[in-house]
C-alpha cells in the first residue's frame, strides 16, 4: 500500500484573522485531496507577514509532500506572498517579461492600462513554475523544496479553484496511483458520547484508533469511518467497519448517510403510509418546523398544534381542566393526553406530545428547568418518556425535539416488525 | 501607549480537517481580543496529535503573549489536547480528585453514572489552573509558559463562550490598561443590502470607510460600527455614528443591540400588553418557534396552527373550501383567511399567516418555488403582502419568517404611535 500523502494550506490574508471571515478555501482544497486519499493534516491562517509567511512554509516542507498556499498574490503593497516563499527558500526574485505583457495583455481586453503596481505581480521566485491563470491578473507558481510541491495560488475562490483543477489535481492523480481515501458516517441519537464510547471501544482495536471518530451534537452523534486504498478495497473496508459498528451499537443507529433525523422518520413514514401531527408546548413548533424541513413532507405531516397556554391546550387539544390542575402542565398525563389530542383531532397515525421547563424561568424543585414530557400516540397506544435535560433553552428544546423524533422512529419501527411478522 | 497583545488561536479535531466543518470559535476569540485592543496573529487546525499539538504550542508559546487552545478536553480516547500540552511544557499528569468527583455529581444530577472513560477529564498538567465549567462536564485549564499565558477550552461553543467570558475577559481586561476597542451593531430586517449601503454613504466621509462594515444574512442585515480609544470618547463615538445611521436608515432598523427580530417583537408585544399566534402553512412553524425561542415569550405567545394540508386549513382554520378551490392554498385570499382565522379562533390580539411554495417541488408557471403570501391580522385589520423569495426551501422559509415577523413590528410600531397622537 502506498503511504497516504500529506498536505498542509496555508491561508495567507489579515482579512482572515478578523472577526467575521475564515479561511473557506482550505475546504475546497480538502474535498480535492479526499478524492485521491491525500490527508488535509494542518490548516494555518496568517496575516499579510513576510516573517509569518517565510516561517510557516519552512515548517510546512518539511512535513508535507503537498503545501498549498492561498492570497498574496495581488498587486498591493501587502500581497508578500511571493516576496516570503523567495526569502523563505534563498530564492532570489525575478521579474518575468512575459508576465509583465500577459498583465498588460489583459487589461487592455478589459478596455484598461496596467498600472504601475501590478509588475509586482511579474515577480518570480528564481526556479519557480509558472502556473496560468485565465480567470484573474496574476499566475499562480509552483516551487520544489526538498521532498516537497508547494503551490502558490490566489486567495479568490474562483480563480483558486481553475488553478486547483489545472495543476494541482493531475500532480495528486499522478502520485495517487489508484489509491484513495473514503469515508461513511454513521448517525446515533440520544445517546450518551461516553456510553457509545464504550459500545464501540472493541473496534478500536480491531480497525485502528485513527479510523474512527466520534462527533457529539446534542441528543445526536455522528460516527465517522474511514478507509484508504484502492476503491474496491475500501469500500469493502467500510462495509465491514459499518456492519461491526451497527452490530456494537445497535438500534440507536438511525442513518449511514450523512442524513438528519427527521429525513430517516420522514422515509419510514412514507414508506408506512403513515401520518403525524405533533402538539406542542415547551418545544413551540420545534418540531414541527424539522418535520417540514425535509422536502416532500406534505406526504405525511399533516400540521401541528402549539399549545402554550393551558387555555389553549384544553380548547384545542382536548386536555381536561382536572389533568392539568391535578397534575400541572409538565406532567406525564398532559403530555400523553397532548399525544392522543392531537392524533385523535387530526386524524393521523400517530401523535406527537412535549410538554416541559425549557427556562430559564418556570422552574421549580420538583419540576426545574430541563423537566420535559415526551410521549407518543400510535395505533398500539401512547408511549412516555420524562427526560431531564442538561443545557439552555435552546439547547433543552433540540435535544426534546431530538428524543421525540427519536421516540417515533422506534415505535414505527416496532410496528414494521410487528406488521412482517404477523403477515 | 502600551503595546498590543498579540495572541493566537489552536483549534485541536480531526473533524476540522475535513470537507464539510470550519473551526468557528477563532471568531469567537476574536471578537474579544478585539474589545481590547489585542490582535489575532494566527490560527492554526491540527488534528487530534499529540505531536501536532505539542509542536504548536511550542511555537505558539514563544511569539504570542496570549495562546487560546479550543478542543480535545473530552472523554474519548482522540481527546489529547491535555496529554499534548504536558508533554510540549515537560509536565506530569496528575488525576485531580476534586474534578473527578464534580464530574460525578454532573452527572448524578442528570440521573446518570459517570462513565470510566471520563476519568481522563480530570487529568491536569501540574501547576495548571483548573478553570470551572459550569456548562460542561471538563474543565479548561490556564498554564503559564516564559512571557506566555496558555487557556485550554472545551471545543462546545457555548461552554467555550463561558469559560471566555469567565476567565479569559478579566485577564484582557486587566493587561489592556483603559484602552480599547468597542463595536456596535445596527439590526435592520428586509432591506436589500445594495439599498441599504446607498442610504448610508454619507456616513462613510463623515466616520471613515474603516469603522461600518455591514454583514447581510437572507432578510437580515447587521451594519457594524467600530470604535477605538479609552471607553469614555470610543462609546461617545458610537453614540454620535449610531444616531446618524439611524436618521439615514429610518424605520428599517430594529435593533442598536445585537438581537434577533424575535426579542424585539416579543418585547414590544410584552408593552403593549398584546397576544399572538402564528397560522403557518410553507413555514412549517418556524415563526412559532422563533417567536418561543425567547425566554419569557408565554407572556405574549398564545400558540400556533401549523396547517399543511387544506383540510386542516378549514378544520382548523376556518377557511372556506370555496376560496381554497378559487384561488388555491398559495394565494392571498387564503393567508389573509388564516390570519384572521387563528386571531379569531384563539383569541387573540395579532394572527400571522404565511402560506407558500419553499420548494423544492409544488412550484407552477404562475405560482413558483419562493412564491408566499403572508398576512397580519390586528385590530385596525389585515396587512398583506405577496413575496417572491431567492434561495432554496431553507432560505425562503427563513425569509418569509423574518418578513412576517417585520411586519408585525411596523403594525404594532404604527399603532403605538396612533394611541400616542389619540390620547
Amino acid at each position: 500500500m502506498i503511504r497516504p500523502m500529506k498536505a498542509g494550506f496555508l491561508a495567507v490574508g489579515s482579512e482572515l484573522l478578523g472577526v467575521d471571515r475564515v479561511d473557506t478555501n482550505s475546504l475546497r482544497a480538502t474535498t480535492l485531496l479526499e478524492r485521491f486519499g491525500a490527508e488535509m493534516c494542518r490548516k494555518v491562517v496568517v496575516g499579510d507577514s513576510v516573517s509569518a509567511i517565510s516561517r510557516e512554509l519552512l515548517s510546512m516542507t518539511e512535513s508535507f509532500d503537498l503545501v498549498i498556499v492561498s492570497g498574496g498574490l495581488g498587486p498591493t503593497a501587502d500581497d508578500v506572498t511571493r516576496e516570503a516563499t523567495a526569502k523563505a527558500f534563498g530564492l532570489e526574485q525575478i521579474l518575468d517579461p512575459a508576465i509583465v505583457e500577459d498583465i498588460a495583455e489583459k487589461f487592455r481586453r478589459m478596455g484598461r492600462t496596467m498600472a504601475e503596481v501590478n509588475q509586482r505581480q511579474a515577480l518570480v521566485p528564481r526556479g519557480a513554475q509558472i502556473l496560468d491563470n485565465p480567470r484573474g491578473t496574476a499566475p499562480g507558481l509552483r516551487l520544489e523544496r526538498g521532498q516537497s510541491t508547494v503551490f502558490l495560488l490566489p486567495g479568490v475562490p474562483r480563480e483558486l479553484e481553475g488553478l486547483m483543477r489545472s495543476y494541482i489535481e493531475p500532480w495528486l492523480e499522478e502520485r495517487a496511483g489508484g489509491a484513495g481515501r473514503e469515508t461513511r458516517v454513521l448517525k446515533v441519537a440520544c445517546v450518551p458520547e461516553s456510553e457509545l464510547e464504550q459500545q464501540i471501544h472493541p473496534a478500536y482495536g480491531e480497525f485502528g484508533r485513527e479510523s474512527i471518530t466520534i462527533l457529539a451534537k446534542p441528543a445526536e452523534i455522528s460516527v465517522r469511518m474511514v478507509a484508504t486504498g484502492p476503491r474496491e478495497e475500501r469500500r469493502q473496508q467500510l462495509d465491514v467497519m459499518s456492519a461491526r459498528l451497527r452490530d456494537l451499537i445497535g438500534a440507536a443507529v438511525y442513518s449511514d448517510q450523512d442524513e438528519p433525523l427527521e429525513a430517516v422518520v420522514g422515509r419510514i413514514l412514507t414508506t408506512s403510509e403513515a401520518t403525524v401531527a405533533t402538539a406542542e408546548s415547551c418545544t413551540g413548533g420545534l418540531v414541527a418546523e424539522r418535520l417540514t424541513r425535509v422536502a416532500g413532507s406534505s406526504a405525511y405531516f399533516e400540521g401541528a398544534m402549539v399549545t402554550y397556554s393551558n387555555r389553549l391546550k384544553m380548547k384545542l387539544l382536548g386536555v381536561e381542566g382536572e389533568t392539568l390542575d391535578r397534575h400541572g402542565a409538565v406532567s406525564e398525563e398532559v403530555a400523553r393526553a397532548m399525544a392522543s389530542g392531537v392524533r385523535q383531532r387530526l386524524a393521523v397515525t400517530w401523535g406527537l406530545g412535549i410538554t416541559g421547563v425549557a427556562g430559564p424561568g418556570g422552574g421549580s424543585e420538583e419540576k426545574p428547568v430541563g423537566t420535559v414530557h415526551v410521549a407518543v400516540a400510535g395505533p398500539a397506544g401512547v408511549h412516555h418518556r420524562r427526560l431531564q435535560l442538561p443545557g439552555d433553552r435552546e439547547r433543552i428544546r433540540v435535544q426534546s425535539s431530538q428524543i421525540v423524533l427519536e421516540m417515533l422512529r422506534r415505535a414505527l419501527l416496532r410496528q414494521g416488525k410487528e406488521r412482517a411478522e404477523s403477515s
